[in-house]
């Protein structure tokens, strides 16, 4: 099953839950995705529902997840990036957060601040949770996850690094691309592991790896994280980016304001998002 | 005004908005003061509304704000605690995340994780947003502020520096008390300037400053944070902590399950909170 949050007309904000069938989207009887999987443990059949159909072309997409309770994102997560970094290896999940206004759908306008010229890539494979859980045992950690998206965990490098703690760089408003879809873990691999995730600029491959190199995989990260607060519905965790953001490159990369932003995870989906300069 | 968000029956997680008045509450008609806050520009003419009274001693309190859209913290924002952990004068304020489910209210256990022994306290003055908004300038920012609330942002020390982010040791579930009550502006100097702030122990004081030595003050996170992301009414900001946290003392102490942490602002109120061992 694909699910998406989609907006139905321009210029009103307001999102539906939809189910992706062919060329159409299935509208079903929740605000978004998010709200879809706290209506209780069979979310799954709900999402089966049939109602009102459009088509895929006549909706724009929002975040999949526009308002999670957590956003959990983790920082040198793949051996190339932790590298690239200059970073030792890490024996823990670095975790950090991001706000919900950060969030911006598949294919979003990326808001470029006034205040820097540092905006960065870092494609990630995404988890969202689907039942609530605290010291969720390693074993039983993927029966938590409702499904798998694309995300690229946009970043303000100048910001991100002008403390010793992330968040300032990782938080900007409209900076992040979630989606374009939720797909159920059925249609994937176990843990969604193995699959090719890449992203380029302007049609140049700027990064490309597999899921399977992650440091903390999918059932590791929800262990961990449900040792220290109870996971919830809807909650979006971002696994950390591969090597190749243009802040490890030599001389330094950034994005400018009108280029594309091309993210893909192999059997979810992609993103496609246009840079656009930010105004006071 | 003082406004808190009430529990009116023993064992019931429901929550309603309430104002102090004397030795009563009156019963607001909203779920909890963030939703008073998020009703409109004059969230202060229905805080001041007349409803059902009940006695102080007939309710217990839940956090001021349970569910912030975001919850703001300061790292490194009083000369005596840069000090006592070793770093330098920061140049801009450090930020880091907290989800809600780590809140507690102001008479609430504080659950100490079953993995950890190194829970620490950190006495604070909390901000609540009243007016949204984005790119404040520094001269209306506390325009931006609903009221003034205690915060302790206890903290599981050994996750805090298990990795390079902060959040692991700052959000465990149920770790922080705020309340009891947002104070508006109007009863408090300016910015909430010039208060003794305290923490103690089982009756020994550990921390005891005052508001004025914050480094960066109200308005200048206000202004700050607002550079990066919309601020929504109920976004709850911690200023940061004064000197004399455990992990600052030589040796080391931390906080032991039955002990009373107690934690002042002057003119706002007191958490009074008992520490106990969380099982697994």
């Amino acid at each position: 099953m694909r699910l998406s949050t989609v907006r139905l007309e321009d210029g009103d904000r307001t999102t539906t839950a939809a189910r992706q069938d062919g060329d159409e989207f299935v509208l079903l009887p929740y605000t978004d995705v998010g709200a879809l999987l706290a209506s209780g443990e069979n979310w799954q059949e709900r999402g089966a529902w049939n109602g009102e159909r459009v088509p895929l072309d006549k909706v724009t997409l929002a975040p999949v997840v526009p308002h999670p309770n957590k956003i959990v994102c983790l920082g040198l997560n793949y051996a190339t990036h932790i590298r690239e970094m200059g970073r030792p290896t890490p024996t823990h999940p670095t975790l950090f957060a991001k706000f919900d206004g950060s969030l911006i759908g598949a294919q979003d306008d990326i808001r470029m601040p006034p205040i820097s010229d540092d905006l960065d890539w870092e494609a990630e494979l995404g988890v969202v949770i689907g039942r609530p859980g605290r010291h969720v045992p390693h074993r039983r950690a993927l029966e938590h996850v409702a499904g798998y998206t694309v995300a690229n965990d946009v970043t303000v490098r100048d910001w991100q690094h002008r403390t010793r703690e992330f968040l300032s760089g990782k938080t900007f408003e409209a900076t992040t691309p979630v989606g374009p879809t939720l797909v159920t873990p059925d249609e994937l691999p176990p843990g969604a592991s193995g699959l090719t995730i890449s992203c380029s600029v302007d049609g140049h491959t700027m990064q490309k790896s597999n899921t399977a190199d992650l440091l903390f995989d999918v059932a590791d990260i929800i262990a961990y994280v449900s040792t220290i607060i109870t996971l919830k519905p809807g909650d979006l965790i971002l696994t950390g980016t591969p090597g190749g953001v243009g802040a490890g490159r030599d001389p330094k990369v950034f994005l400018q304001p009108g280029q594309e932003l091309l993210t893909t995870v192999e059997g979810i989906g992609e993103l496609r998002n246009t840079v656009v300069k930010d105004s006071m």
